[in-house]
C-alpha cells in the first residue's frame, strides 16, 4: 500500500468481534490497527487478536496498546504506548522487533519520544472530539512545528475526516489515526476509500 | 536459604514503598516478593521494582503478578498469573527465563496448569482470610490430593499463620504466601523468623 499512513483503533465500547468484522472489510487500505482497550485482560486482548487474525488481518498491521507482553506473544508487529506505559526505551532493547509507537501533545513530548527511539508518535487531538468530550481541539499550529522539528513520522488524531483531512496533511502529518469516522460509518468500505484518495 | 518456601504478597493497599521498607527488613527469610497490584500501571509496577531493588532486595526474589512485560523489562526472576493472564506455555515459549507461577482452586486447575509447564502453583484459599471476607475456606483435604498428584511444588495460601502451618505443611504444601501475617505484623522481622523456623 503506497501513500500515507491510515490507523484505525477500537473505541472501548463495541465488542473487539464488531471490530475485526470491520476489520476485515477494510484493511487493504489501512495500515494499522490499534486494539485498545484498556479494561481488558490480557487473556481477553489475545482474543481480540485472533479474531482479527481469522477475519484474514496480517500480524503487521496489527497493533496493541500498551500490553508489551500481549504484543510479543501474539507476534502481532507494534505496540502504542501511552503516558503510564513502559518506558519506549527499554521495550526497544529488549523487543527489538517491535514497532513502538507512542501518543504525545506537545512538541517536548514528542522531542522527548524521539530521542527515546519510538518508531512513530501520534499527535492530539487536533479538532473537538466525541472521545474527548468538552476539550477543544489543539488546532493544527503546533502539528506543523512538531512534523517539521522531528524525522519520525507524526500521525495526526482527533477529529479527523474527509472535510479536514487535506489540511491536516498539509500541516505535515505523516497519516491519521481514527476510530469513529470508520468505525461508525454507515458504509465502511466506502468511506475508508474515501480516505485512502485523500491519503494518497 | 534451605527450608520451605515463603512468599510474601504486596496487598494492594499500602503504598509499595512501604511494601519495600518490609521486604528490605525480612528478605533474608523470604523466598519471594509479590508486587501483586491489579491497579497499577505497567509505569508504577517499574517503580515498585526500584524501590525493593533499592532496599537490597534481589532481582531474583522479585515476582510481579500478571505482567509479563514488566517481568521482561525490569529483569526480575518470575511472574505469576492469574486465570485472566497470558497462557503459561506461549510464556515459557517467549520467556523461557521466567519462573512461572500461577493461582488455582482445584485440582483440576492444578493439574492442567502442571501440564503447561508452570514451575509451581499457590492453592487456596486455605482458611477464612480477611483478603476474601465471608468465604469459607478450602480447607486441607485437596490440599493434601493436589500435592500427592503433582510435581511442582505447591505453595498454600490464605489465612495461614504460626497457629495452622505445621497442618499445611503435613499437607504436603511446599511453602507458603502470605500478605497481612508478614506486612501488619508489629515486627515483621521477629514474626518471619519464627515462620521460618517452623518452615525448616
Amino acid at each position: 500500500m503506497s501513500g500515507r499512513e491510515l490507523h484505525v483503533i477500537s473505541n472501548g465500547k463495541s465488542s473487539l468481534q464488531h471490530f475485526a468484522d470491520i476489520a476485515g472489510q477494510i484493511h487493504p487500505y489501512v495500515t494499522a490497527f490499534h486494539i485498545r482497550e484498556k479494561q481488558m485482560s490480557a487473556k481477553e486482548l489475545m482474543v481480540g487478536v485472533s479474531f482479527l487474525k481469522e477475519k484474514g488481518i496480517p500480524l503487521s498491521k496489527i497493533v496493541i496498546n500498551d500490553r508489551v507482553d500481549v504484543a510479543a506473544i501474539s507476534r502481532v508487529s507494534g505496540v502504542h504506548l501511552a503516558s503510564h506505559s513502559l518506558d519506549a526505551e527499554l521495550i526497544k532493547q529488549t523487543f527489538p522487533y517491535l514497532r513502538v509507537g507512542c501518543s504525545v501533545h506537545s512538541l517536548k513530548e514528542a522531542l522527548s519520544m524521539e530521542q527515546k527511539q519510538v518508531d512513530y508518535v501520534f499527535y492530539g487531538h487536533i479538532y473537538e472530539t466525541a472521545s474527548k468530550p468538552g476539550l477543544p481541539g489543539r488546532g493544527l499550529n503546533e502539528l506543523a512545528t512538531i512534523t517539521q522539528k522531528l524525522q519520525i513520522p507524526i500521525i495526526a488524531i482527533g477529529g479527523i475526516k474527509i472535510s479536514n483531512m487535506n489540511e491536516v496533511l498539509t500541516a505535515g502529518a505523516s497519516g491519521i489515526a481514527v476510530m469513529s469516522g470508520l468505525l461508525e460509518a454507515e458504509n465502511p468500505l466506502e468511506e475508508v476509500i474515501r480516505y485512502r484518495q485523500l491519503l494518497k
